[in-house]
């Protein structure tokens, strides 16, 4: 099975989530002062953080379907799995938005961002056993000290909002950094790879 | 006629379903309680619900375009037919989610996936018409008892949620359990052409 | 210049804009009998209308687009152009769907697919321009007598809304059935120029 | 990297930002006149008015990407930023179409349209800084003096905004109009080096 229309799809579906995170953002009608923008900053700068997280997961979901040649049912089912929890973001970006002082939504906010991680965690290990032995993701992500901190920092964050949502949100700031950090490891193996 | 824009578009209109779809999800803006989550698990469990029927059909009709070449103006048409019932989903999904005691909203949804089921059967005789006798797809479906099966199921469970729409619910995940277990018909029988 | 994306980008928007739609559809939280259903009929027949509306522009985009190779600064334009009030159709469907009694909205409702028709018989005609002499599109549409007869008969269902909507609903159906009805005219002509 | 992906991920969100922004068009229920209409003339014109922006931003992102063979990790990143700025549009469109005569939404829309023009510029850098010495695009934009005029008008257009927001409009029109003048340049390029 190619690959070509798992892709597509995941571009699309990424790609809507993205944007109608935007839609939470809505001044009321009457609201026509600078300092009404300042009310708004809180739903703004979790949709900057939200946004930041979609494209980390498109970029870092390109870069592991460059390295895959076929697709099958599992890494089909995996990937929606890994989809699904991405379609949770607007919820838990426009929550966490209105109320960003609460402990409950900075939590649930930190409990999608495990569970994607470990939907991209099962995606991740559905390709290499389809590649087997000579897995080029495998080789690509090496020891994976990325991919197996940011779940520990999500799950700290988690009872951490229950101390101050202050602290949660120190820690998703960091992860998101953590993998802003330009992440060439797939990039280096493939021209590797092409030039043995 | 190609396929490729029949899929990118199809591709489209089911990802654009599956995501809006989470925009019933949204918690009143002083809910900030772990509390009033539980208030909106109807309306997550019935997203849950869709989201695998919508991630089925798309699975579903990855498999079945990838065994046509050529689309003809009644495939394009039986592909819109299909489109039209699964872009009811978000609809039913939220009444059922906001009314998941209601036997009408549970009825309503039994028929929106019937219909579906329906438009999906149709789509496939389209198909394998223009395929003419050695039709792939005809060997891959074979007896196709999950495809004829489902909209029996799908039909109980209509006057069923009048007696108790926890029987329909039960019904409609029954189905859904049925082809999510992996169906490798089309695969199966595309590797044994290819070797031959 | 490359059409891919263009068709690409075209396929996205009448995608979304065919989907959106349906968030019109929407009962009210505590109506859960099928009497309610038949208040929301209107919305859904116009739904309906605008699905298939809709549906017929994507499918004559994709012929037109088959018979394309080439696509300049111009055409990229009048694509646009047509997008944009394809675009309108979620704010007319709505209009009309909530109040299909009242003149103004169907007359509104026929406007914008009157100059949906117009905008596509522009990209028409860039797209011949490009083409030049042996222009398979010019060929393929030949006299055109739907694309003429369509924007007169919108022209009609404007001043006829005030009259009675039902009137110009009936030449709304009456258009989309003329669409319906197999156009093989560019396959026609593509097969044959192969053959040749 | 391939730029496929790209492109079609950038077509994805592109077509939803333009798409959505009509969402806000929503005549009251019970508004059938077509007086109504008037009252919804400045959300139309800011309609209008961000959907030739977004057309623009789309054809020239278009042919950017055109002239582009290998992505980095750079590149996609400057992307993504390009796609961030854009994806404001639907907010400010909305604040600035409710509130035509008042000056922060005006100077907010603006300042969105700036910080657009700054990671478009930003985005065209990153490419040319791939392309290295033979880059296409350098040699394409010239002085590029349309990218460089654009943000100074913007810029002007905040301050000015609160002086009267009819100069600001009278910019952003002049700005779009600038930019809807069939641009050849990279298309003229192209054709020279295929020649040569």
């Amino acid at each position: 099975m190619e690959k070509n229309r798992v892709e597509a799809f995941s571009d699309g579906v990424i790609a809507i989530i993205i944007t109608i995170m935007v839609l939470d953002l809505k001044p009321k009608p009457d609201e026509v002062e600078l300092t009404n923008l300042k009310s708004l900053l809180p739903v703004f700068l979790s949709y900057v953080l939200s946004f930041i997280y979609v494209g980390i997961y498109w970029n870092n979901h390109h870069h592991m379907f460059h390295s895959t040649k076929h697709v099958t049912g599992g890494i089909l089912w995996a990937n929606l799995h890994l989809l699904f929890w991405l379609s949770l973001f607007p919820f838990t970006t426009a929550w966490v938005g209105a109320n960003h002082r609460a402990p409950t939504p900075t939590a649930v906010y930190g409990f999608v961002l495990l569970m994607a991680a470990i939907a991209y965690f099962i995606l991740q290990h559905a390709i290499i056993a389809q590649q087997g032995r000579d897995s080029l993701l495998a080789a690509a992500i090496g020891k994976d000290w990325k991919g197996k901190l940011s779940p520990v920092l999500y799950l700290a964050a988690i009872p951490l909002a229950f101390v101050s949502p202050r602290i949660s949100d120190g820690l998703f700031i960091l992860v998101a950094f953590m993998w802003l950090a330009p992440d060439r490891r797939i990039e280096r193996v493939l021209a590797k790879r092409e030039r043995e």
